[in-house]
């Protein structure tokens, strides 16, 4: 491909204008933003008005432009703008998790058809290159799991529960003030964001296709002072923890839930907006990933790394997919979970096939047990509505119903 | 190249076997291990006669092979194969980190004048992937300081002499026993191979070239009980830290030096034998990496990754060395550290630019205060024969005298 870039730029807002100043101030990579396109025809804007326009055709129809930086929020159109652009033989660099991850396997496929290169790094945990990381570094190695804190503003709010003893409500409060959480925070605290990026990442470590209507995502709306009590007095961290798993019969099961997070586990000291990613290689044992998760400059730096790669040919390769074709996606697996719950009623929907811990109080009741993923999503909508709030316990993840018991004695022998 | 890999190795240890494992193990990645070459003769080995020999030639000279991968102990051997392998037109992969220190313009030189690729991940932080991260992801960004844990050995002593209360000689002694240090341990223990790594990694984060001989390693053979009990009282946790830092005025300082961390501190978390890289960057903020530091599948996952590189043509492009080679390697610098000594003259030896924090006991006796680099590297030698402490305080490193009065006064008005 040609060596000098001419970018035309999609959005320009808090990533577009971290992306323009980091690219301004780049030494030794010259690359030029031709255009860019906007939306809003009254704004002020804090450069010279002939390098926006209003008609994303006047960018993706110009020969002269090879790259294409998508950065606005609207995942449909974005989606339009960029399978247009890749159709066109352009090269693109996209930060829009939703867009990614809602049609993963077009783009894949878009990609091969027209030869051109698609990267995202930036829209999977803000400045930490997990998927570079996993393209380049874990390319062939297997690799057994991966867990993470893929988003900040959720994590912002979790680690002011406990460090700060707010209640959810106030700590949702405090990140909307700060700019951590958006007005209407749905989008971070029901855990689609981070289920966007896990179906991303899932792809890069696994070779497996998700689809978002079939990860649960079950977020941090329920969590009550009861549930903040009971993980500080145990010592533990509330984290939104999305997992990727392979089984041992070559099935993967991808899930969001939070989860209680004791000292041993790396995440638990990556607080307030920062992401972490553990990488759990089956020879080089667990890497850890920290960085800062959002926010226009890491964005925009991860942007910029996509921008460089493209400078050099770089291409995803997606040889996990191409290793791994036959692992195929699940929901049948038990995980083990607290769950704080209201009536008889509210215990007898999630079906346990295990209980191993029981508390009845005047206040709150809770058990600790084993549960079918597959149950969790029947019951989604009614934990969300009664504000029943389930939490993930250990790291046991089995697709076998007899281990369950097995897990369950082994516990009990150390306990 | 060739995209069949035919691989010469040099050493059958630990790593070397544990290599032999991954590559057996690793699926859709073809790689053949031709020959092996081995010093001891009379050893037995877990793989059949022929593949071994004892004629460091039978490789070299063998047009058939077209990668060298060398994994001995001894680093002025590893360079003769290794040069004498890019001179004959081999690609070259290797994990000693002494070695690629102390040849790092002539192996840089080399792979220019012959075109061919060295990689050498596994020298530095195990199984982290920080060459490739700072190569490929730190390309075009600024780095403003890089700070770790390069050092799984010294970690693990460390880690025991703060959790389990052990002096440093008993944590010594169980670090041996558990074959996390070597017999002779000067080499972890002095800093030796913390500052290598520091080297290499100085060069593909800043473009510069440095020489062990003039960058200071102090290690962790004074450390006293009164020196782990200060950490203790305080909260720190005591770690040796390689320190790599842009100044304002276009300089690089590098040096290792054993630290003082608090909790803020991302390495703070990183314990026992795990590795951990904190990189500044100017965009994207701290970005912080962690795995673990040493061992035969993490260091043959690291190596794996380089031949897997190798076979779709990957060469280290050294582009900061391109774009900062104005920056100058100084040891004119200022410093803020806890000193532990027993007498004035001890004292006045380090010349105190300032000091902050005096004590005077009956048993022991420190100060805190800034200090010369350079009055540091010139008593080294005193330092270590009179077994004085030394740790670095805070994170302020300045090569403006000015500056630390201000450093100072700020200090005061925080207190």
């Amino acid at each position: 491909m040609a060596t000098t870039l001419k970018i035309g730029l999609f959005g320009f807002g808090c990533v577009g204008q971290g992306l323009y100043h980091v690219l301004n101030n780049s030494k030794g990579f010259k690359a030029d933003i031709v255009k860019i396109a906007v939306k809003n025809k009254s704004k002020e804007r804090p450069l010279e008005k002939s390098l926006f326009t209003f008609d994303k055709y006047e960018i993706l129809d110009n020969p002269e432009i090879n790259v294409i930086v998508e950065l606005i929020d609207d995942a449909d159109e974005a989606f339009n703008i960029v399978s247009y652009a890749l159709s066109k033989g352009k090269h693109v660099v996209t930060a829009n998790k939703k867009m990614v991850a809602s049609h993963l396997k077009e783009l894949y496929d878009l990609q091969h058809k027209y030869n051109v290169s698609l990267l995202y790094e930036a829209s999977s945990c803000g400045s930490i290159p997990i998927i570079r990381t996993l393209e380049e570094y874990f390319d062939n190695e297997q690799v057994a799991k991966i867990t993470g804190i893929f988003n900040g503003t959720t994590n912002y709010i979790l680690t002011k529960t406990i460090s700060e003893k707010l209640s959810y409500e106030d700590a949702l409060k405090q990140a909307q003030e700060k700019g951590f959480a958006e007005s209407d925070p749905t989008n971070d605290v029901e855990g689609f964001d981070a289920k966007y990026k896990a179906i991303i990442i899932a792809l890069h470590s696994f070779g497996v296709f998700s689809k978002p209507e079939e990860v649960l995502n079950i977020g941090i709306t329920a969590l009550s002072n009861y549930d903040i009590n009971y993980a500080s007095e145990k010592g533990y961290k509330i984290k939104l923890i999305p997992t990727i798993k392979k089984l041992d019969n070559d099935q993967i099961s991808i899930f969001v839930l939070p989860k209680f997070v004791d000292k041993n586990n790396h995440l638990f000291s990556v607080d307030n907006e920062f992401n972490g990613v553990i990488v759990d290689g089956e020879f080089s044992g667990e890497q850890f990933l920290k960085g800062k998760g959002a926010g226009g400059h890491p964005t925009g730096a991860a942007v910029l790394s996509d921008i460089s790669a493209l400078s050099y040919g770089y291409k995803y390769e997606y040889k996990k997919h191409e290793q791994h074709n036959y692992l195929e996606f699940t929901n049948d697996v038990f995980v083990k979970i607290y769950f704080r719950y209201n009536t008889e009623i509210d215990l007898q929907k999630l079906n346990f096939a295990e209980i191993t811990e029981r508390y009845s109080g005047g206040e709150y009741n809770y058990v600790v047990g084993y549960v079918s993923l597959q149950n969790l999503i029947d019951n989604r909508p009614y934990l969300l509505k009664n504000k029943l709030f389930v939490a993930i316990v250990g790291d046991e993840i089995t697709n076998k119903k007899a281990d369950i018991l097995k897990l369950n004695k082994t516990a009990s022998e150390k306990a």
